[in-house]
């Protein structure tokens, strides 16, 4: 048994002792905004996997949709999120659910950090990017349109 | 789509909206002690659910162990756990890993309710009680026996 790995203590400014901390970079037409990402478990008899998600003020995740199912846990800060053609607030612990296909987006909307824990099948299938096409008829919700103009 | 069930907010006390809080029952020589449980999320698709469970102050979950892994983040407050023949100080966002067949017990020492959020696989093995002897022989350990003595 690898005893050290077994707890992995909590850092300050949500950060863990043994887990990488992968800021997302911004090249050219990056569809994210000062993003970072935490792998907490992945371990292959769980089936699932839990990361961590932080957003800067102001930053925001891809906007996208996929298959594959995710379970949300806000655990810092508040912001807003994009669940198909709606747009809700999010605050500490809230449960959001993403379902297949379902176009979503988080945004860390209240001038601090916005993390979350997301749960996800470790088989899973690629995200898709709205179309041009796709992202004008979400734009043709006025709330979603100024959610998305940021 | 099922809209108002995507979002599930977060309600005082570590309690969420839509979400059944469960209380186990103490009874006769129950192995546990002021625990309850509320279950997450426990998506199909996702193979997996996220429960969430709280002691009182002073109480403990069943020394138990099983096949299937638990990946544990701590949500509130500080207590202890077992992991094996190893007791470890836990706290706030603290991740614990159980790995398959290893004894476990958490308890809330600190003289504050203790919660941890718990994902599991979806299919799984019934957990084991210990044996007299196998509690004998975990006793041994005089660190051990001081935690399950609480």
């Amino acid at each position: 048994m690898d005893e050290p790995s077994l707890l992995r203590e909590s850092r300050p400014d949500y950060r863990w002792a043994g887990v990488s901390h992968m800021p997302y970079k911004e090249e050219g037409s990056a569809p994210f905004k000062a993003i970072s990402r935490q792998v907490l478990f992945a371990e292959e008899k769980l089936g699932c996997e839990l990361r961590y998600f932080e957003m800067a003020a102001g930053g925001y995740s891809t906007l996208e949709r996929h298959e594959h199912v995710h379970a949300v846990m806000i655990l810092r800060g508040r912001g807003h999120c994009l669940l198909g053609d709606a747009v809700r607030e999010v605050g500490p612990h809230d449960l959001v659910t993403i379902p297949s296909w379902t176009w979503h987006q988080f945004r860390a909307t209240g001038g601090e950090p916005l993390g979350f824990l997301c749960m996800v099948n470790a088989e899973r299938d690629r995200p898709q990017l709205p179309s041009g096409q796709e992202l004008t008829e979400l734009k043709a919700v006025p709330e979603v349109a100024a959610f998305l103009a940021g």
